[in-house]
């Protein structure tokens, strides 16, 4: 991985499956890829989650590998009649969907000739000009085209290849965070939060109340790439979080 | 709840948070939400997770609520200086943010003047024009402007607020759902799946592959709205899915 210092890289995840937006499913890929790409200190910028409707995919492809530096896709990529993302992929960068040779050999390889049926044969195809992401737990690749990262849905697949793109990812400098939790009232520290955001600018506070079993409180997460800076930060809002403990 | 037959009506949510894309916390809201929603026939068609930037949650609101019928927006109401998604839904809709004099009446009924400070007060403004939305938790109130309401990012406080809406949606037929899992290999089943999704138009049919604990398999979810032809798919699935049981 290559880091230059200054600039931010942004990236966008489009989350493709009707089971997610129904709220059978619960995501989980989202907070692996926010927390790992922050780590190569690239920022997750946005996330969206469609169904499985081509038209859906296609424009929201084409509208955010424009405007984001990296896109990831997850889910839709499987053997199935519901698994469009890739005829999708292929139509937003108006290309064929080819049989890709690398993933048809290691197909043959792994089914041999007769369980590679046609179902398993889409599994091979990608948008042309794409680079394949292989990865440790099924034989079925993702693959790269321009800066969209095509991923699998399943979290073990999706982490697999993740960690096999990531070294070719280009990020900026890691935002380093800390967290202070609180039994402090958000009323009562938001004055004083608010002269801190002021006073470091370079860093990003964030106020999250809770609930939970163990009571009610605030936890203020800070954010920044400048460590002395955020060293600073802490300090302070540690000093005002005190006086407000009960 | 008013049910109209044949339309379909679509939501969309938009979570405003920088805690979610930076992974360090899990949403709840869109699972919560993408479930009552289907149970008042309101189908959850996209979500947005977007960060705590002014520009951002101003375009990200006014381009869908024009493209939903129902826009739904978590997070950022409360009294930190994070929480500015009040101003800008006040100007995404180009109205002034007022002090509203219910929220106002039951905040100083709460707290008392000495603790209502500037930054509680905050919580009482709404843009011009929108009606409050109670709940049972907290006592700062949500709010609807025409179709967006605007709700926390605490999801007991969302909940809450959302059962209080909830009555005042007008639902098309809820969609019924059916899941069948199995160890049957996704490759296996996929033609045969593909040709009952072929049979059956009026159903949506979801092949969901998953790894755990309990081992590899399928799980097939169908949609409809009509219990008649589900009750077919599902022996049809069935019968698929019987053949390659191991």
């Amino acid at each position: 991985m290559n880091n230059e210092t200054d600039r931010v890289y942004r990236a966008c995840l489009i989350i493709i499956g009707n089971e997610i937006l129904s709220g059978r499913t619960q995501d989980a890929n989202l907070a692996f890829l926010g927390e790992q790409l922050n780590e190569i200190g690239i920022c997750l910028d946005e996330v969206r989650v469609i169904p499985d409707v081509p038209k859906r995919i296609i424009s929201t492809v084409n509208e955010v590998r424009r405007n984001f530096d990296y896109v990831f896709t997850t889910g839709g990529i499987g053997p199935t009649h519901d698994d469009i993302t890739s005829q999708c992929v292929a139509e937003a960068f108006a290309v064929d969907l080819i049989l890709h040779p690398d993933a048809y050999k290691a197909m043959v390889d792994f089914y041999g000739t007769e369980k590679l049926n046609d179902a398993r044969l889409r599994m091979a195809h990608v948008p042309d000009g794409a680079t394949l992401i292989e990865n440790d737990i099924s034989i079925a690749p993702g693959y790269r085209i321009e800066n969209v990262f095509v991923m699998a849905g399943v979290p073990k697949i999706m982490q697999s290849m993740f960690f096999k793109l990531a070294p070719t990812l280009t990020g900026g400098k890691p935002v380093l965070s800390q967290t202070l939790s609180s039994g402090a009232k958000e009323g009562d520290i938001a004055q004083g939060l608010g002269e801190i955001q002021y006073a470091f600018k370079g860093v990003d506070i964030g106020s999250y109340p809770f609930m939970g079993r163990g009571g009610t409180g605030v936890r203020i997460v800070m954010r920044s790439s400048d460590e002395v800076s955020l060293g600073k930060c802490v300090l302070r809002v540690s000093e005002l979080l005190n006086q407000y403990v009960k």
